[in-house]
């Protein structure tokens, strides 16, 4: 068996994520069969692997969206290209991205529209004809859907020209209820990172540079990645109200008079995909945190062609008790492979727990149990196997979630000097250094290392204690922020 | 109050169905704040309400597709334009609705791409791809998402540029399967509209000239409206080996040689929330089957500014019994609107059952029950509302699904004559009768009564009985199909 497995892990494995990160990325994906190339540029196709993640993150969030009040709307995916004018700097920031429709049918149209690289512009527009006095607010609004925003160099999941998310958009009365909402919702996606995903994220602040084009203020949820690198993995806008402004979103006030809205718009995005896969894999592929795993058990009956149909019917019937007590189970029946084939299949391919069944164990009562995180395999009897299931994912889970705040924490140095900012960058770290908070020393900063600013870290937040004074570890200046900020190399 | 409801009917009231059915339709989608109009040519934005519809049916359907063991897929919205060129009638079925990107950012493309009006041609070029040997086989896809087709006039959830839908593409490896997966699906759409919608809808075969571009054979369901029109509801069509040799889908076969696989495609849109408004709406708006409305019971505290408090923590209270009944409850809060503003409000917006609370009711432990399609209201033992409420909305489902069958079969006549055939359709009926098969005659009738074949009724389904012998009303040659087709104007 240990010979054909190597046989075939050489055969079907992929690069170990230590040999070449890229290389174990990209092979992962495909080899997962989470998701393809396709023929339109910088567009990927989602494959059901990778569909049944996307969904139950899609649920997750529209259950969730419901339980806070938020309602569900669909607006065209197309936008007048005019309406990206109307705020200036955001058609700055989407210009260079946009797809363009010139055409319908044989008509050249006067006026193209654009596809939505985000849905700020129309919202607004709409929300001018709906909005009149304060009592019509606040305005909780989400589309789920898919957005498009062109991409030199095509990643699966990480950057496609053609991306999903739910993006939320609400309209408030007052700067304090627009801000209390927009911090409520990075909560929410940092919980949901941590509960579902098992990724530990750094909520904060963005710097002026890195924010949304046309937001007031940026949040976001940083998370990294096992090479070191950060993703910046949910963002949550604070808008101000140059939105309202542009497209005429106001209303009667309590005082009669006139007032602009204050918005918010927020979103996590399939990237979120890679997130999970490049902060939990190892060399023989995915490790999937078991609350999203569209398979949490996967079942190999371990048969010959003369016992084949017993040992499926055993399966099955193992795979109804994990059914039963609420666990998403897959049984392998596929022919004309090997189980050690199998076995790297599914390691491959992340499933929290594999349990093996063959005529001996049948006969003993037992079944063999292996946990995708472990390295040896264990023998219980069946009835335990099976009533101690959802405590074994919880404690995958548990670990997974542990492994990552582990790697973070190690992996994130706090520096003094530019120098040592200069080598631990280079080493493939975060740091926490003070920043004089000028746009032109962060752009040269990002020339000279590649780093940029990942955020300035919440009160309370891991590296969120604000610190007395400090200066600028690359200009010398005084410190902005009252406290460090995070950089790293990013996706 | 009377005359206050009065009043308000006038004011906030619909067009009567009875007086201009189509007034009274785009009237109500807006009133009922199904959907709006936007600023893009065709397309609509579906509101929270019309969402919740939505996105119930499409939860209903994604578990149903799982369940039967197909899995979802996302593929690029983008189509390259050469693709649509492969298969002749499908891109001229297609090209005159065809939204033309030309431009990313300031990039001239030199092979421009289309939005999606339907993704067989992607589908089959990423199918071409994975498939290598029957073994592969079938493949049971689908998408959720939105399509792009252009449409001169606008009526919303009926013809929009931008509609939604989840739409299913298999292939198998013998003609025999793919035939079984469509009637299936088509089996599976019908079922859904009876129990879910309480739309009854007929199962048919489409003629030659009603067919899907592209397609050996279309089914569809078609449900009658109010007004006597056809909506076709959904479709399921035998591809043939169609869109396998345009796409070169093809794998090693049993016999070890290579084959085209038989495909298929089907869809229910958005479009059936027309069907639904049209097939149960009445004189004062909306009637939602209770199965699909986001709100099957609202309940409005009847309160004065003294007692508002303690009659809303009464109605949540109810309100709550009702949720733990598995319920969906809606408590109506608004101020600044008089009670009988809310009652028409409701019924407008068709929601199944509403409960009134006042003081006086709640001293004598009763609340006051009204069923949208009854005329009086009931008083009744506050818990014989609640226990009894399940009861009641199944009622009131099978009330509608009763009402919209037994509209279909009256307003459905046999003819053998083309006298009789026009009176009947002029009339607003569905017509019987025997028909040649020739696509011209077709035409013809089509141009001379506005009324063109629904479909052939499937053995057994409603009307489907087969019939010996038979002229066809027009053109008085023998009748094909060996039973009578069903003609009506249309949608
Ligand atoms: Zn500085
Ligand atoms: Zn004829």
């Amino acid at each position: 068996m240990s010979e054909s497995k190597g046989g075939k892990a050489a055969q079907f494995g992929v690069t170990p994520q230590s040999v070449d990160f890229n290389d174990w990325y990209n092979e992962v994906v495909v080899k997962a069969d989470l998701a393809d190339y396709s023929p339109v540029k910088g567009c990927m196709v989602v494959k059901p692997y990778g569909y049944a993640i996307w969904e139950r993150i899609n649920r997750w969030m529209e259950d969730k969206f419901r339980e806070t009040g938020h309602e569900g709307l669909l607006f065209p995916t197309l936008i007048p290209l005019n309406f990206m004018t109307k705020e200036a700097e955001h058609v700055e920031g989407f210009a260079p991205e946009l797809f363009t429709v010139t055409r319908i049918g044989t008509e050249v149209l006067e006026e193209p529209y654009v596809m939505r690289p985000t849905s700020e512009t129309i919202i607004g527009h709409m929300w001018a004809q709906w909005l009149n006095s304060y009592r019509d607010l606040p305005f909780l609004h989400y589309q789920s859907g898919a957005v498009f925003r062109a991409e030199l160099r095509t990643k699966l999941f990480l950057r496609t020209a053609e991306f999903y998310w739910q993006e939320g958009h609400t309209a408030h009365e007052t700067r304090e209820e627009a801000m209390a909402e927009t911090l409520q919702q990075l909560d929410m996606y940092h919980a949901f990172c941590r509960d579902e995903l098992a990724l530990p994220v750094i909520r904060g602040v963005k710097t002026a540079s890195e924010r949304f084009a046309g937001a007031v203020e940026t949040f976001s949820i940083e998370g990294m990645m096992r090479d070191g690198k950060a993703l910046q993995s949910g963002t949550s806008h604070y808008l101000g109200q140059n939105f309202s402004r542009a497209f005429e979103v106001k209303f009667q006030g309590r005082d009669q008079q006139e007032h602009y809205a204050h918005t918010t718009s927020w979103a996590i995005s399939s990237r979120i995909i890679g997130a999970i896969i490049m902060t939990h894999g190892d060399d023989k592929g995915l490790m999937l945190p078991p609350r999203i795993a569209p398979y949490q058990v996967v079942i190999v009956p371990v048969a010959r062609k003369e016992n084949a149909e017993q040992m499926y019917a055993e399966a099955d019937r193992l795979a109804a008790d994990l059914k039963a007590a609420g666990i998403r189970v897959k049984v392998d029946k596929r022919e004309g492979v090997s189980n050690g084939f199998k076995y790297n299949d599914w390691e491959l391919r992340g499933v929290p727990v594999r349990i093996e069944i063959g005529p001996r164990d049948l006969e003993q009562g037992v079944v063999v149990v292996k946990n995708r995180n472990a390295e040896e395999k264990e023998t219980l009897p069946r009835a335990e196997a099976v009533a101690g299931m959802q405590q074994r994912l919880d404690a995958i889970q548990a670990y997974l979630l542990q492994r990552a705040t582990d790697f973070l924490i190690e992996n994130t140095v706090t520096v003094d000097t530019y120098e040592e900012f200069k080598a631990a960058i280079e080493a493939g770290k975060w740091v926490r250094a003070f920043h004089c908070g000028d746009r032109e020393s962060e752009a040269q900063i990002a020339e000279e290392t590649k780093a940029k600013t990942r955020n300035i870290p919440l009160d309370g937040e891991l590296f969120g204690e604000p610190e007395e004074g400090g200066v600028c570890v690359h200009t010398g200046r005084p410190a902005a922020y009252g406290k460090r900020v995070l950089f790293g190399r990013q996706y």
